[in-house]
């Protein structure tokens, strides 16, 4: 099997033991003599991976007591239309800081039911760093935002300061660094970067504002709904979720988000030195808003492009082309991405400079 | 590998051949030397899955012209929503036929955004039969049913006359059978019985009904977001979509649904026989009435039971208890189940009676 340098933006990269472990729950799980995918969802193994799932993800995160974990589907997209249901309060009205494409479509189904407000923007400059210095006005419900824009390749740093409750889509670098739960009202992600394969989403919603929306709430968006069932309000997606579970024994295996982040920004800090270094090729964004998922860059000679695309394809790397939005290159970093496949990306910029 | 027969409702048994190539597709998917489930959902790889399963639903339902196939999230419960919010026209009325639980859940939805009618119902016998010989008020915009009813062991065994557009929740009977496509304006089902593994929700959607709601629908629950996208708005649950597109190869392999038709109703025919011939055993609802998916009977002596139990227990069927609302056990016996695992049941019914 040839050694692929797995950089997309997602699905993407999962760990070795992950795909092993899941592979072989699909022909037989845990020799029951069933496939994973072909048991019931109520059945004890599968309750039980469902409660291992949901404790790792309590003790990987440190999420403090009062706070409920909940696996459910439609990704981030569909968490756009649920945190307004869930959130919106007496003014109906949500504040939204729009750092790209995704934080702009959750602004969207703000105004479905409620009004969504920009607080602060970054689309004056193709979203190309983070907003600073905002003010927050009075007689918001909430505070969304995402804390790391996958196609423009910018990152939060700082959670941001604010007496209203905050709701963040870390849906691309959850996982990737510790962080402190207690600053946030609801936590959402789809799986498919650092967590698990497409389908899953997860949800970390501090249980007293379950209950308390101001609108109407459809049974399946209403996160109280899920919550009360332990998501097993309806057939949950169970091999995302199993996946899921491996993946967050995986990230315990390695000593849990103090050492993944050490990793993280080692790689990071390796590509963006040779960014920065080489005259070939520069960054998109503010230098101190630079995402450690998602490196975003582009060549400063147009006319090296095909140099340099033979280059990386014939180092087996693959999944680096830029969003169309940004256009270059974007190179994915996740957890499961070891730091020699960096340094082939990173070696590949240095004959293109060589040569 | 002990053999086990597994007569779960859902998530259930799933062709091996399916195991088998999924399970190869978690480790290397067709020799690109990635795994299905860390490629981008825009690969052409899966870009091509997802075209071929789009394709096989067409060629195994023979789909008219004029339809569109969509592999969406969140199960027939967030379809339920779906339906309401799009078939919704100048009445604001959808009517529900409620034959058990789930066509319950459909309804209550209908009145979030609209009114839900109850048009008939069995719920005065506990859903042990299919409504006959009601009269469909006019008035309104469609007409839903649930096609078969996996608690109660009903099923439709012919599609409503009706002038209204028709919508049908077939999650547990899709696939089953032939059915005739071009007198719905919706169908739509949950993978998790015949077509897949739990995460991917199947909708086979009229064209020309997109666009036409008179209700304002929130962009993840429009159908139409879904079909100018081809299904990829946001990232689809691709190992789910995947398996089903295998398992739709395998369907088309046994000589399609006219085969099928035949295997179920032998299976299913083996099974009834013996329920009504073993003075030890009785249905539960209208013979007339009965699934061919889901058998649902009881003891006529409860002091058999743990004689029973022990019985199916020692040749290693799995999950047969029936559902709380029932009690006594349910079989189900879906495209995969082979003959051989009900003729096990059988003869463990046969040698309760002879002891």
């Amino acid at each position: 099997m040839k050694k692929v340098h797995n950089f997309s933006a997602g699905p993407c990269i999962l760990a070795p033991t992950v795909f092993e472990e899941a592979s072989q729950a699909i022909l037989n799980y845990n020799n029951t003599g069933l496939s994973l995918i072909e048991m019931s969802h109520r059945s004890p193994e599968f309750v039980a991976v469902m409660e291992e799932a949901r404790n790792l993800v309590k003790e990987i995160l440190s999420v403090p007591d009062g706070y409920t974990v909940l696996f459910l589907q439609g990704g981030a997209s569909l968490g756009f239309l649920e945190i307004a249901y869930n959130m919106m309060r007496e003014h109906k009205k949500g504040g939204y800081i729009t750092t790209g494409a995704w934080a702009s479509k959750a602004l969207k189904e703000a105004n479905f039911m409620g009004e969504g407000v920009v607080v602060a923007s970054s689309d004056d400059k193709n979203n190309s760093y983070i907003p600073k210095g905002y003010t927050i006005p009075s007689g918001l419900d909430y505070l969304h935002y995402t804390s790391n824009n996958t196609i423009f390749g910018t990152q939060f740093k700082e959670i941001p300061e604010t007496t209203v409750p905050l709701v963040c889509d870390m849906s691309s670098d959850i996982f990737s660094k510790p962080i402190d739960v207690s600053k946030f009202d609801i936590i959402y992600a789809g799986a498919q970067k650092n967590l698990g394969p497409a389908g899953a989403t997860l949800f970390i919603v501090k249980d007293t504002i379950l209950g308390k929306s101001s609108v109407a709430i459809p049974t399946m968006l209403n996160l109280e709904t899920h919550a009360k069932k332990d998501s097993m309000f309806n057939t949950p997606p169970v091999f995302s979720i199993y996946a899921s579970m491996l993946t967050l024994r995986w990230i315990k295996s390695l000593g849990g988000l103090t050492e993944i982040e050490k990793m993280n920004n080692a790689k990071a800090e390796l590509l963006y030195a040779e960014i920065d270094r080489n005259p070939l090729f520069k960054g998109t964004v503010a230098k101190e808003d630079r995402s450690y998922m998602n490196a975003t860059f582009v060549l400063t000679d147009e006319t090296k492009k095909d140099a340099f695309d033979k280059l990386w394809n014939d180092a087996n790397i693959s999944g680096i082309k830029g969003h169309r939005s940004v256009g270059g290159y974007r190179a994915s970093m996740y957890n499961a991405m070891p730091i020699e496949s960096v340094q082939v990306l990173v070696d590949a910029m240095k004959t293109l400079e060589s040569k």
